[in-house]
């Protein structure tokens, strides 16, 4: 028998992984930054670290993630070109807290069997981010795992490699009592939350148009997770003094923004100072779910938090206009994070 | 209801994760080079990359890479300890076939539902690997994916990131005819054939002795990848000239070896020149596979290929002793890559 028979028999299938590989060249290819040294080997993806050596003190950060249960949003509505933009926002977002810029990404997707056109369409959205962010995908893995996924399934994760100078690091160390938490506007629930919300939507109809929705549920669960590269660019270009930066991932902000408080100090956010996206009022009247714990699920809205001193504040409005909103201050802490009205 | 309730409610369970990262947070930190700044914010991990300013020309080499369905052998025999090393020591090879020393290395773990224990394992043996291999355990990610994943099944994804002299690269751009081609033995299926093997053995007892195998089936499976980067390392410290390096995973030395050679060369192999792991007797007497197909699905006994020209094996075996054999050499590549005997 052939390889591809020898595979096939046991459910793997070489050259769908081939033709999906063809697919995603183009797009991949797109994404490469001067650094990235292609044609020289075939092994592991080089990138050139050259501008390294010019910095004071290089830090690289990286930062591994998936997209969790969103991917299964995205196989009930079969719709594949987003879950990669929100796999490399998120891990941008993430090293963006630490005050670094993105360098390379690598991803993984993983399913019972691979379905090339699926597979392309997920890496050309992770390709497609990673351009917008000027990070170079400079590798990956896809891999067929019968047996091991739900049939229909897909997992993807990726990782992202990005550099700060080490007196740039932004690690919420100098916050103090009375610094002022700024919000920036989430899309919907980002990639966190997806279990609980599609058990609590899973009998409503995800494709019609919803009236509180302005558009339909299955719209508002897959909408992109915000990549926050350019706003805070926007703000340090300005000279705003951030002090830190906190990305509101699953826990929301009572378990998030602590990470990155000096120890004693504690946060009160105000309710209603930001526009929370209607899907969470869905997920929360349909599951009868008290507002703290929706606050301890979801973003509610915030995806990034950014604290500074109240004299930055001006800067940070005139510098991002009606993207960003003043949701609470830094406090003596006895609470921990406190979300009030 | 509290947040574990609502978690709960939905399959997913918080502190079930919380349990397994403080499991893991010893092995991890045993994992930390003199670069890793620990404890200077929560997200992403930071590794001080000042030792680059002292090279010349400074490239990263990244790679992505899973275990594939030898998870699904853990799964079976129910143990977990060797997989993480797997994983590990496929990544770090994968980039020494470019001359690359590892820097850091990020997991990714995912299940239908964690297993606080069986997660330990698995990261237990990621942090083992990469202490062994001088690599920094730098972050990771667990995620339970209710739906996404089979029952009992996990699935296990790392990226490895690591760094070479630009001038010092390894690419197989200088092969040439009569250059010698030396085979470094593997411990047997590394991580890439499982779903073919377990295949044609299904049907056998895994747990008993076998009298071909010098043990069972399933210890036979679950041999852990071997890492080579001390024996390159004793090559490159003896001053070999080291021309080539391929890393024998997915596709055999049919697709590997022609990754690195140069355009209209070709390979001789001599089998029985180098002990081929008795597992592969019996998958291929049990599955009825030709041989030519075993070579293109199976590493055979080979884990590694090292391309030397004829005046530099003398110092390769001084060097390695007998973990070195002479298995073929560069011809001018009519036909590929040819196995013969």
């Amino acid at each position: 028998m052939s390889q591809q028979d020898a595979y096939a028999r046991a459910g793997v299938d070489i050259a769908a992984g081939q033709r999906a590989t063809e697919m995603m060249k183009a797009a991949v290819q797109a994404t490469y930054t001067p650094e990235v040294l292609a044609g020289l080997g075939a092994f592991g993806g080089l990138f050139d670290a050259a501008q390294l050596k010019a910095m004071a003190g290089p830090v690289l950060v990286a930062s591994t993630d998936g997209v969790g249960t969103k991917t299964k949003v995205a196989a009930r509505l079969n719709r594949w070109d987003t879950i990669g933009q929100d796999l490399v926002n998120h891990c941008v977002n993430d090293i963006l807290v630490q005050g670094a810029r993105p360098l390379f990404f690598l991803d993984y997707v993983a399913a019972s069997k691979l379905n090339p056109a699926q597979i392309a369409s997920i890496v050309g959205g992770v390709a497609a981010a990673c351009q917008a962010a000027g990070c170079a995908l400079l590798g990956g893995e896809t891999a067929e795992m019968p047996g091991v996924y739900e049939p229909g399934e897909i997992d993807l994760a990726g990782t992202i490699v990005g550099v700060v100078e080490r007196d740039q690091l932004i690690d919420g160390s100098t916050i103090e009592t009375g610094d002022v938490i700024l919000g920036l506007p989430s899309t919907g629930l980002h990639t966190n939350g997806y279990s609980l919300a599609r058990k609590m939507l899973d009998g409503l109809d995800w494709e019609a148009p919803h009236p509180e929705l302005g558009g339909s549920i299955g719209e508002a669960l897959l909408a992109v997770h915000r990549c926050y590269l350019e706003p805070v660019r926007r703000l340090l270009a300005a000279g705003v003094t951030v002090r830190g930066l906190a990305h509101i991932t699953g826990g929301g902000v009572i378990d998030n923004l602590p990470r990155i408080l000096p120890s004693g100090l504690g946060a009160a956010i105000q309710r209603g100072t930001w526009p929370e996206p209607p899907i969470f009022g869905l997920i929360q009247q349909q599951g009868d779910i008290p507002a703290a714990e929706m606050f301890h699920a979801f973003n509610m809205g915030l995806g990034m938090l950014v604290v500074v001193p109240p004299d930055a504040v001006a800067a940070a409005q005139a510098a991002l206009g009606d993207d960003v909103f003043i949701v609470g201050q830094i406090d003596a802490g006895g609470d921990g994070v406190v979300v009030a009205g």
